[in-house]
This record gives structure tokens, C-alpha cells and sequence, in this order.
């Protein structure tokens, strides 16, 4: 698999910087950071390589309950690095739209819930990531766009998730124009989940965190694998799988622990492994 | 197929009750009610596989226009029978999850069209079953919300129609923190139509039959099950579908009485098949 | 393929008038004009055909850039020819939705963005003209129907775009009720894009003309195309496709002129093919 060098990624115990991102591990929360404000928090090849790796890491390492996602600076994300894209040959072009692909699948099939905390423009590639993480809380001021086809390169991969976020004619508005939409119009269109004032981002994003992290960690990413396995069945073969995935999450430790302290109206004690 | 045991049920002629179900039915309108107020309208094994047999009953004797499913107390339905579920083996489990999906489903291929009728709360399978509804109504007071990550059973078949209904970022807030949502953002996100007084539900819905009864039941069940059978499809193959269907139901007796009388400024004389 | 008897039409290089269409070209846009305002712009065999088949001639000229469908008098469009539908034999009927659906395809299939500029009722099969479109704008005293069930011929085929764009309840209740839609409500369900005052139709296509011919309709070209070849794939599906889309895109003169430009801070210089 192309761009896939940093397999040997480990998880933060403290605060690391690679590639200009930063990793912060609180024991419940992952926190990624684009930490490169000066070239606006671009996607480089190595940049995406290691941001894969490293959510990798945490899905496998299952030390942590929830990423963020969020940006140092005005930009939360340029999208492609067009220094790297200018005068490039077709190969390092596939390696980097690769990369690019392999980073934002890379967020559906990690076990974590994934959080956009967006302060700022995110576009093109950076908007294509606020659309691929499973949850996106942005500030008033953030502005979301494709504009590739300002510079002639269309956004054919970024319109991948925000044409089945926003739907189809909101899709092709965004895709040729290139014109921004703001933050009120994102959460309208199902771009972003919620709108906060401009200082109200760290708020809000611990709100949501911590109305996820008091959930089991182990129910939580049976409920996110299915949801991204299900999502682009028809619906009947969606059945056909989800009924699978209920009736044995029904029949485990932690359900029925679950269920018993809701009838006995008491707070349930997961197994140890439900927090992992 | 599991669960079908009921197929020998026949449409109630006057007020019947079965399994904490009240079935009415006006010459028009086949009203299901919910009516187990005490446990809240739980979706049990036996209560699912009633209101399944009921509807494929009333599908055969196509003697109803419309089905109405409404509820007794403050709540809609709160989903499966944690009594039930509590202690359950996986055989049982299945038959539980099978019987669920049998009724959402059974929702879908009858001919006449659902609407539920919802005052209060709608959760987990009660949410699910308003999502598969082919129209929904609400009161404002009412609220819905997949809260099973709570009791750590993830709810994994009801997001195969509410994330169709809302869209993935709308429908993994609500999975992963299983908050609930108000009336007006589930009209807004397009979980239900429209939104009423708390005392308007009575008025709201019967306005809503009364739109749809006027018109050919014969051309509505053509119409219902083409939108089912093109819906998962690609757009192409929607089309190669449903262009047959409409250029037979253009030739039909209805269609032609119809498009007679509209040419003629007078109202149609529906042939009598037309009204079954 | 039926109905493409007008396979040699030619692109207007001045005012044309075909089966009630009117032609325009103004050297970026082809405007092409319902304007058979005493039959309500309906969309008989025989104009369906030849919108088809100028549509093809627009492509494959490539001269235009963006393409505007308007309509004169107070119906935007009524759907089909009701005349032409009375007393139809089947093959007739076949023939007719046969050509609905290529016109309905062709708009996706040519290189030119279509933008719907409605100021008026538009029903049936012009509700799905609209939904078929790229691009919508309405006058805020527009309105959307699908109203064949009160003639007893269910808009199976129009339901296809519309239920992509509204979503499933939003269009059953179109749909079962034949019940119209406002502009504004259009906008919030994202049937069209935007809604104007009634006198600021032309301006605000304007402006969205010009928002997407300022770009290089080589780079629209292979954008649009992508766009329709990946929205009903599978997510992972829609990236494999893409991804090489993308890439190949990313080293064309076009791109690298726009990159280049875009890091010198200058106004790109397209390549002559650039603007075809």
C-alpha cells in the first residue's frame, strides 16, 4: 500500500510533534493537532502518512476513547500541499491523492469516534477531512470550501464525502464555484454537527467528548463499525447485517450488564474490558 | 422466516386488541394503536410479530387506504423489552432482531402508506419504527433518540433508517451520545414531516389521510412500491425501472380516466379496482 | 436508443426556434428557452427530443461553458403532454418516458454544468427537470409538485432525482399527497440552490454564470463528469475511482498553470484547450 511508511507509529504517553502535527493523550482523548499555521496546516504527503499511522496506532493501542482533530492558527486545513503537487509526475501524483484516500478511510475504520474541532477555512483536502471524521464541531467565524477549480484541479476527491454529507446540488454549488460557504450554512447542510461562538470551540468540543467517553469504549466501536459497514448497503442487505451485529451485541458482558442496571435503575459496572 | 406466526391474522372489522395493539378500522383508515402505556409501548417479540401480521393482513385485503400508527401515554414506543433481552441466548436473541427487521421492512412492501402519529418519546426501535414510517407526524413535545450505547447495546438496526433519514453526521451524534433530539430538529434533519401543536397531532394527521385517500388507491400502491424498488438503486437503474412502471400505469384504466377528466375540467370517475 | 432521431441537431450560433424551444448563444452560455408558455411548457415526445438532442449537440460542440434552461409565461414547466398521453397505446407510452429518461440522463452526461432558472409552477416531469439539473434557481413564488397520483399516474420517474435530492419523507409526501412546495421550502430541502425576488432571477443567474465560466471548463469538464460517475458508487468505490481522476487531473498543463500561478500570486494563463 502506497504512503504507508509510518506503520511503526507509536501512540503519544506525552506530547510528540511529527511532520507538524502534535499528539496530546489525556487517557481518554486523543488529540491531533495541525501544528503548522505558517504554511496553513497543508496535507503534505509525509504529513498524511503520518496522521494514518498514527490513528493506526490509537485503533490498535485502544488506549484512547476519542480523537480530535483541530488546528493551530487561521486555517484549520489548505487542503493539498501545491508546493509538492507543482511540477509533480504521475506517480507522485498517485502516491499523494493515495495517501490522501488511505488518511480519510483510515478515520471510518478506526475504532475511536473521530472529532473535527474546526476554527477556521478549511478547504479542499482540509475540507474533505472535517467531512470524513464522524462528528465536526466548527466556530461562527470557520468558512468551509472546494476551490480546486479555481487553480484547475477539481476537488473530485474531497466531493467523495461532502457530496454525500451536503447532497448533490449543494455539492455541485460548492464544487463549481469554489465559493465558501460559513459555518451556520455547514451545519445546516449536515457539513458540521454544531456552531459555536468563536471562543466557545474548547467548550463545546469537551461537552461532546464527554458525552461519548462515559459510554462503554467497546459498544462504541461495535456501533461505528457497523455504522460504516451498513451505510452504503441498500437497506435491506443493510438489515442483513445489522441484525447480526444486535443480537450478538444483546447476548455480551457488557449489554447485559447494561440492561440489568437499567432494570435494577443503578449505574451499570462495565466489565474491564468495555473501557479498552 | 422467523417471527411469522401471526400470518393467519385478518384485519379487524371493529375495535380488536392483540398483544397490547388496538386495531380500528373507519372504511378508510386502518389505525393502529399502541396501547401498553404501562411499559411504554415496548417493542416486544410477540407485539412485533402481531403488528407484522396485521400489516401484511391488511396489505391482502387492500381494504384500507392508509395505516395510522399512533400511541397511548407519554410515550411513542421505547423500543425493544429490556425485560426480554435481559438474560436472553443468542437463539433467541436472533429471533428478537429478525422479528424487529420483519416489521420495519413489512413497512415498506405494503401497499398502503404508514404514517406515524407520534406524541412523546420515540426511542431506539420506537425511533426506528418512526424513520420507517413512509410519513411521520409530531407534536412538538415529542423527542426522539438510539440511546442503546447507553446500556452498551449499540443501536445498530435502527440506524439503517435513521441515518438514511438524517444523514451520517446527524445520525452519529445521536448514536454515539444517544442524546435526544426535539421535534422541530427531527423535521428540520427530515426524520418526520411535519411538526403540530401537542394538541394539534389529532387534526394534523387526519388532513394528512385526507390528502392521500382522495386520491386512486390502485395508483398509490403502484406508486409506493416503485419508490422502495428505485430508492437503494443507482440513479440508471431507478430509471430502467421506473420508466416501465410509469408507461404501464399510463396505459392503466386509472390513468386514463384521469388524464380524460383532467383534459375535460371535470372530476375523475375512478373505476371501482381503482378504489381497492 | 429511441427517441434520438435528432442526433444532428446543431448548436444555435444564433436565435433558433425547435418545437417550442428557443436556442441562445452568447459565447459562454447556451440558454435554451421553454417557450410554448399556451401549452405550459409541456414536455411532449417531440420537444423532449429535440432539448435531448441539442443538449448532445452542446457537448460535443463544446463551445458553451455553462448551459441555462429557462421558460417563458407562468409555468416553469407542467410535466408531460397530458393530450399526447390520452388514449396512448403502450409502445407510444414506452417511446414517451423512454425520452424523458434520456433527457433527464443527457443533462448529467454533457460536459457543461446545467443550471435550472425557474420563475413559475414547475410539475411532474418539469419538477424533475429541476432536480435533474446541476444548479436550480428559483423566484421566491415558485413552487415544486409532483402531482400525478391526482391523475391517477404516479411520478414514478420523476421521483427518481427528487428523492436523491430531498430525501425519502420529504418526497413520499410530495409524492402521495401532489401537494406543492414553496421556493424557500425547495431551498431548505435542497431541491434548488437558491431562492431570488421575483425580479432578480436574471441577475442571480447571472452571477452564478459567472462564478463558474470565470474557470477553466476543461478542469469543469472532468469535474462534473467525475461527479455523476461517483455519487451512487460505495464510498470506498467512489475514492478508487477518484483518486485516479484526481491524480491525472493534478498533472495536466491546466492544473500546473493554476498551481503555478497560484504560488506566484498572479492570474492564471489557461492553455488554449483550457477554454473549449
Amino acid at each position: 500500500m502506497p504512503g504507508s511508511g509510518g506503520e511503526a507509529a507509536e501512540v503519544a504517553d506525552s506530547d510528540m510533534i511529527d511532520h507538524g502535527l502534535r499528539f496530546e493523550f489525556d487517557g481518554d482523548v486523543e488529540r491531533i493537532t495541525l501544528a503548522d499555521p505558517d504554511r496553513r496546516n497543508a496535507l503534505g504527503l509525509e504529513r498524511m502518512e503520518s496522521l494514518t499511522a498514527h490513528l493506526r496506532a490509537i485503533d490498535t493501542s485502544a488506549s484512547a476513547s476519542v480523537v480530535v482533530i483541530d488546528a493551530e492558527g487561521p486555517a484549520f486545513s489548505a487542503g493539498h500541499d501545491l508546493g509538492e503537487l507543482c511540477g509533480i509526475d504521475l506517480e507522485s501524483s498517485r502516491a499523494v491523492f493515495d495517501a490522501c484516500v488511505d488518511l480519510m478511510t483510515t478515520i471510518h475504520v478506526i475504532r475511536q469516534p473521530v472529532i473535527a474541532a474546526v476554527d477556521g477555512v478549511a478547504t479542499a483536502a482540509g475540507c474533505q477531512l472535517v467531512a470524513s471524521c464522524d462528528l465536526a464541531v466548527a466556530t461562527s467565524r470557520s468558512t468551509f470550501a472546494t476551490p480546486g477549480v479555481r487553480i484547475g484541479l477539481f476537488c473530485s476527491t474531497p466531493m467523495v464525502p461532502i457530496s454525500r454529507a451536503v447532497g448533490r446540488k449543494r455539492a455541485m454549488q460548492m464544487l463549481l464555484t469554489g465559493n465558501p460557504i460559513d459555518a451556520a450554512t455547514a451545519a445546516e447542510w449536515g457539513l458540521v454537527n454544531m456552531v459555536t461562538a468563536d471562543d466557545g470551540l474548547t467548550d463545546a468540543v469537551d461537552a461532546l467528548v464527554a458525552d461519548i467517553t462515559r459510554w462503554s469504549s467497546h459498544t462504541i466501536a461495535i456501533g461505528k463499525e457497523a455504522f460504516y459497514e451498513q451505510i452504503d448497503r441498500t437497506e435491506i442487505d443493510a438489515y442483513d447485517f445489522t441484525r447480526r451485529v444486535m443480537s450478538d451485541n444483546a447476548v455480551d458482558d457488557v449489554a447485559q450488564e447494561g440492561i440489568r442496571a437499567f432494570l435494577d435503575k443503578r449505574a451499570p459496572q462495565w466489565p474491564e474490558s468495555a473501557e479498552g
